[in-house]
């Protein structure tokens, strides 16, 4: 069993992952972690992730496209985090994620044509 | 039981759900209609679709950057429903609810802050 | 422009809607809306319902089994939203709407094969 | 930047990617690998891994109700991909990648209470 998913989704579906368990997270924390704007932006950012992984899984002509927006998305919520990170490992963590997934995002968002991604076999 | 979704969301559901159904209608005619390209096109106006209706129900900030691309990729499905409509109805619906959700996305687009939409109460 | 979506799709997409309208309100409003419990378990049954509804769309064989699990999630979060009904009301909206829901997807839970549904047509 | 999504998380991820990667490597085929039923079970098993997988990531009580169908639907998707497995390399991981996830819910959908999982901190 040795899938090896491709590299950039990898980094989109970690993404992905590590906002919707921060949600918990920050829920459990209050205050400031549970604002609403904040609880809204990591569920935006966890949706346009998993959005942005399946049109590269899709091998889709239009993923450039929605990188572009996922790239903005994963900006604003690093910085969201790293506002609340002092003394948090789990938004510093986040925070990273974010910033990595952003940047790859902005790399695939300056592609023309299909995902030039490894094939699964 | 008066649940009156906003309009907008309503038009850009109604397009996740005629494009998901039409799926299954073009893999059924075969041929054209079956085509990798057209087929992954749907999926990806029906997962668009559902993330910029997702983000105008968490009443997001970045609804507009959403509607942007979901804009393009409505017009792209619609043009390539409008390509296989001849004498097929589901065809001439499905990019009649594309054109339609194109338009709403980007006039949605070109708000800033958060959506202005009526209240679900 | 005359395209009517499945009347029990509509249903289940209806308390997706309202579900996820539903947690901003509950983050503002803070306190007891805003426990960890209650906002996941809205965000749950937010997604279930999408999931149900595309199972219908597809017009999968596997949408009765979709449906039971729906029910249950949908009967969790109206007894949740009940629990903060009181003069409240957009939860008492949506504890309605999870309850028509619910009984909706445990009636499509008894069928067998792939849904009986008007087509888009 | 150390993220270790969860196990299980992790496995329910390959099974929804793989899913929608073949997607398009059936329907570039042709022939049995692109008819309707196999080409939506496809589409079920990977919607319904992501929602197993965010029901996980969200820590959420119902998470063991939605690993029974998914399990259902991991099992069904592995045997349809398996009858078209000879000499395929894509079609035999898939399966595979689809039986090791039935396993994994199998398990996950006998625990009570929140998942059992590692924190990501």
């Amino acid at each position: 069993m040795t899938y090896h998913p491709d590299h950039n989704v990898e980094i989109m579906t970690d993404c992905h992952n590590i906002c919707l368990q921060t949600v918990s997270h920050c829920l459990d924390k209050g205050g400031d972690h549970a604002q609403t704007e904040h609880i809204i932006l990591m569920l935006d950012c966890a949706e346009i992730c998993q959005s942005a992984a399946n049109f590269m899984l899709r091998n889709s002509e239009l993923h450039a496209r929605v990188c572009t927006i996922c790239a903005e998305v994963c900006d604003r919520c690093a910085k969201d985090c790293e506002r609340l990170a002092a003394g948090d490992d789990m938004m510093q963590q986040c925070a990273q994620i974010c910033r990595r997934c952003a940047e790859t995002c902005r790399e695939m968002s300056r592609q023309t044509g299909r995902p030039r991604h490894a094939s699964a076999a």
